[in-house]
């Protein structure tokens, strides 16, 4: 078996535990180093550092200060990566942590947070996922299991301190626009809630004051949420700081393309089995950006999909020009539309919409005025027949309760 | 062998076709009728109505008047169906004209139609590709060959007045924001290079003035450009006249998801083998506002791939908030950047992500402010390797020409 | 358009077209001469060169004259290609005549060709297959429709006079053990009913006493009857004459693992076309014996099944030793059994293992003394659900009529 | 986390663990009770209970008294489950033990056990096998790794006494048509290595002198070494005693069909995640004689294969009559035959075969007198290009040393 490097214990704060950190800064010291060849084992929190409970009230959803995550374990050194080099991470295996074989999905109320579909779903609202082997169900949702495709949200290297600087410097401008919209158009560096692993005193307090916050994806990829990113998927991380500094968290147990919910996927603690190398020279050799990847040559191969349209022409009628994120809202929409006539509630369909399998596509973008964005659903993972016929709907009887909804106070 | 109910002559121009339009207007007479149940084959036009020619100059991309387009033929009539309903249209099979074995990608001129990556290619350029058996490949793009997901770029059934009200409405409106801007945000109706059926005179000029350009998807489906949407498929469109009156047009014989390079795909003149029925009432049953589909038993199915992530940081390096659009055109580009160093102009570079059947994914888009998009390159369509590796890319030593261009005038 | 270089007319006796042969023989002179890279379309018969009809009697099944297939089209002359080379034949596309869109299958009266359930379908029956773009159904078997998975049942290049002599004296020897067996143990050449294409007079007659019989797949291919070697397949054969001499047909719209039914997946005239080059020296450089093939990446992806085992032990409860067709023929009467629990006669499900997209795996071949078989009946070609539950099978009240039956005379 | 209902110590003779049993008998006792809906977790010895070892020697498989396997874990009692009821067997997950992430693959010596290409390979020689992740390879083999299509080679229920005595009543009536082959026909009931489970004293003898070999797969399933019948599959047995009374063992990391190798597979230790539920009356409500079941939706899908025919011609050229057998042993031998072109010795071919996730089709099996077997060979587990090509085949440097081989004493 291989080494586990890092270890966490879910009893204790992710504060407590030096080889974690939740900010991306240039100065986090290297919690171990490998060795190019070397394959290793990382164990990771849940991206909340555990503040999302297995129970049946979403008032953690509700609660939660954002500020904390998410929370990464790393980074890990590797001999002789330096910047300019690609690194190359095979994601050999990926679990649940054995005394946690569950996660959730939630969505956040439109003030802490929000998600794709905010404005149609502003209260907290939680579901929780038990694990059975590969596969996932839900008290809280009926009639719906599938297998996962496990995968960590979060993965990159840390940046210099010149790409700090610009994610900062663009990310604050942003923010400056439309400094006091709800949600935020970004978040801005936190000095309080920052934990910045090993560093201590005065040195974590400026890293602190400077780290870049966890949520977007950047051009070191980070907080991508791209499901396909899945066990058995080989990536290339361009490198920026010599030792690469490679971070990982965030893991999900299955979530559908774009992770609309926010709150977000099949969240879970765990741990990953990789093994990484490095191409040297390879960012200017292959003219490489942003990351890039093979997919796993194991993944759920549902084939068979109900496919929702969805064009940019928003809720109200209003024509948007060439709008992706719109398109794929009505598609969105138009998915949830069609399972309440099967007998969910709307949130139990938005949170299916997250957490299966689902496909994302975009799927026209060049003819004005308007984009098409496809949401392919796998007709596969209900238990029930959900296409359409000439005698309509069967309405399913479902015995189990819906998802918990915590009013804002 | 199913009747061909409507037959075209590529030699005789669409306006002499009576069975051809080029507008959508409930007052388009239909073409034909037919009965649920009932399979029959439709040819087709390419969108320009043979505009296009098969040559090494790109003249007649930088040329076109793209008022003309698309060329459509219909609509066929359905028994009974009436508004509410489902009309359930089978792909039953879908091929190119016999006299007619070839097709075109280009990108339009910046000032007229431009693309989604018109600010880096913003002249005309054309590829021609030929097809052989279910292959196609292309003397101006070499090392690249593959199966061709046929489909129907537009499809869709009549609207009725007050949709056709709405729809030009909101497109107006929006032109009327930047009425000078180049390429145009919307097109408006254009009477005089309208072609409407059947109808003649004043009736004609009356609808050809009113009628809605087929440009952009719409809630009836229409220029949908989803390469999913292949033979095989089966499609649930809303009805919104009595007898439907279905179209069809804008035959692809394969296309990247996005449609990124607009003149677009792999166009062709062709034939569509189809059958219809109807589900009574279906529009409520169901809840459907956007046609529905089912994906085809019968796809290509290369399942190596190279993925290129991009996010909502644009090239200048200004930040949008969760702009799908932004972080797609980023993973065009990047993947664009890697082809090159295998010895492709980036036109060709761009031309294969239009025409090959490329995926792009709503990977992540709640993550503020950057969304995360990814574009999908098949690996198995070159006859080289295109995977990066520690010896760095093998530039090819492609022989063929360079994709034609033709210079703004 | 590829040109058409061998065409056929299906009003016309086979026997009258001298591009057309039903033996194997290195004297059949070459019916046209291609060069390497060239693509190019010949028309086939269906392989009993038109005797079954599309009617409701299995007489034709009963009655017919096995000594007269299969009609193939060929050979074909390739420039420059020789003993030793491989021939690189890619099936660029395939399909059926467009004035004959239906297939037969069949079972043989075991008086007269029988197949692999002879003793359990001793009379001649059949089924009619309509074709309706790629997809067929069958007014004989209802419930039932799927994408054909179109495919040569027989192709392959001349023997040498070598490897002629081989085969005879092997199957001729074959015979001699049990001479008189029903069905017969081989089939002998057989000069009356031969068609050696343009050969005539004395020369003719020579080559057609010697003229190895089509029904067996050998070294070279020919009737492998593999219906993975379907359209967009690339195939390998041994060269053993000067031009190869490629001879096709034998077409299938679609066929499961086995042709279990002899008569055999579902029949059909058509053409193939195709793209022929060369690999000098291939078969020494290779070590090849046999064909070897790439399949398709365009095939019907049915992924849901349910799977059936069968062992070696016979349906007299009778062991053999490791014996894989006992436990084929197990498993699909295991299938068949199955079958007949929702409605199906015994021969309508009989003839669905033969046509359907059905895979048979040698699963285990070496716990003695019992191999393993299994069949895998695709579940998404039915209409209604085929799986098992708790509340067991529905049986479906079918209205077509069953398969045609002719007792023997 | 699912209880593990049965443990199993590594460093313990099987002999010593009351849960374990290397017959098949209707008196062995229960190992453990469970209600259907219950998960829980099994954990399994290797087959041969620990004999093989990771070492570079090949003398174990040569010496290895096969009179003692296979070890199974069980049986497990489902309450409720009565004769004739289908046990439904959900395959959740299944692994290596954390503490043995390796496993072994060998030819046993003609003498002892042989395999299906004996006489090519009459002497022991074995593989190990190194897991990292969900993927593997081999320091004996180069130039291949694979993801792993994990799978328990045997599980199925007791038999009842009628059964046990036609199973023993069939082979030993085998194995007296010719009593002294080597390898022998069948095996015999062995009373002096039998392991009954908990069964003591005169109990233990008598049901050890009558308990069925757990070679070969029977009417409940058992050695079916299918590979197919993965983590993730859903399993439907028949029931013949009262608690049904499940046992499984046997796991194999990765199998080619036929596991031709016979020692046999990636055999491993590990444990299995399981589901199980009973559908009362099952066997008879649906025609069920031998275990039917449904595949993972999770399995390795690799795509591009290189296809080997074979016919039942034989290696000495002697014609069988429609034999698959011989067929699929021509067409392995084929594949053998090709590898060796890129540098392997014909022993690593014949691992690769046993190992990799090979697929063989019955492809053909009435074209009197030869059938046809393919076996496809997947190419994406090479690391270089194994395809044919007009530069002939690329001979590999491999470093590693070949396969350990003990001959004979």
């Amino acid at each position: 078996m291989a080494e586990t490097l890092i270890k966490v214990d879910l009893d204790q704060s992710p504060y407590e535990n030096e080889n974690i950190h939740n900010r991306w800064h240039p100065d986090i010291p290297m919690a171990t180093w490998v060795k190019p060849g070397d394959d290793f084992i990382l164990e990771t929190y849940d991206w909340t550092g555990g503040y999302i409970k297995n129970n049946d009230s979403a008032d953690d959803v509700r609660d939660i200060d954002l500020t904390i995550v998410h929370f990464l374990t790393g980074p890990v050194g590797v001999r002789g990566a330096e910047p300019g080099d690609l690194l190359v991470v095979e994601l050999l295996d990926i679990g649940a942590k054995s005394d946690s074989m569950w996660g959730f999905n939630g969505f956040f109320s439109k003030k802490n947070g929000g998600g794709f579909l905010t404005d149609h779903f502003p209260e907290a609202q939680k579901s929780i996922w038990d694990f059975k082997g590969m596969f996932t169900s839900s008290r809280h949702i009926p009639g719906v299991s599938f297998a996962g495709l496990i995968h960590p949200g979060l993965i990159g290297c840390l940046p210099d301190p010149k790409m700090l600087a610009d994610w900062n410097e663009r990310e604050v401008g942003l923010i400056a626009t439309e400094p006091n919209r709800v949600p935020p158009l970004a978040n801005a560096p936190f000095e309080k809630t920052a934990h910045m692993g090993k560093l201590t005193g005065a040195q974590r307090d400026k890293a602190a004051a400077e780290g870049a916050r966890t949520v977007p994806p950047r051009e070191h990829g980070g907080n991508c949420d791209i499901k396909d990113l899945s066990r058995g998927s080989k990536i290339y991380f361009p490198v920026y700081v010599d030792g690469a500094g490679l971070s990982v968290g965030d893991l999900h147990f299955s979530q559908g393309d774009g992770e609309i919910t926010f709150c977000g996927a099949i969240e879970m603690a765990g741990w990953v089995h990789m093994r990484v190398s490095v191409i040297k020279g390879g960012m200017a050799a292959y003219g490489i950006k942003n990351p890039i990847f093979k997919p796993s040559p194991i993944t759920p191969h549902y084939n068979d999909y109900l496919i929702f349209e969805g064009i940019s022409v928003d809720e109200q009628g209003k024509q948007h020009y060439l709008d992706v994120n719109v398109a794929y809202r009505q598609a969105c929409l138009n998915a949830i539309e069609y399972m309440t006539k099967f007998g969910y509630s709307r949130a139990q369909a938005y949170s299916i919409l997250g957490t299966a399998p689902v496909q994302g596509h975009i799927s026209g973008v060049v003819d004005i005025p308007n984009s098409c964005a496809t949401l392919w659903l796998p007709t596969q993972i209900f238990d029930f027949d959900i296409n359409p016929g000439s005698a309509g709907p069967v309405v399913q009887k479902f015995e189990s309760a819906d998802m918990p909804l915590s009013p804002d106070l």
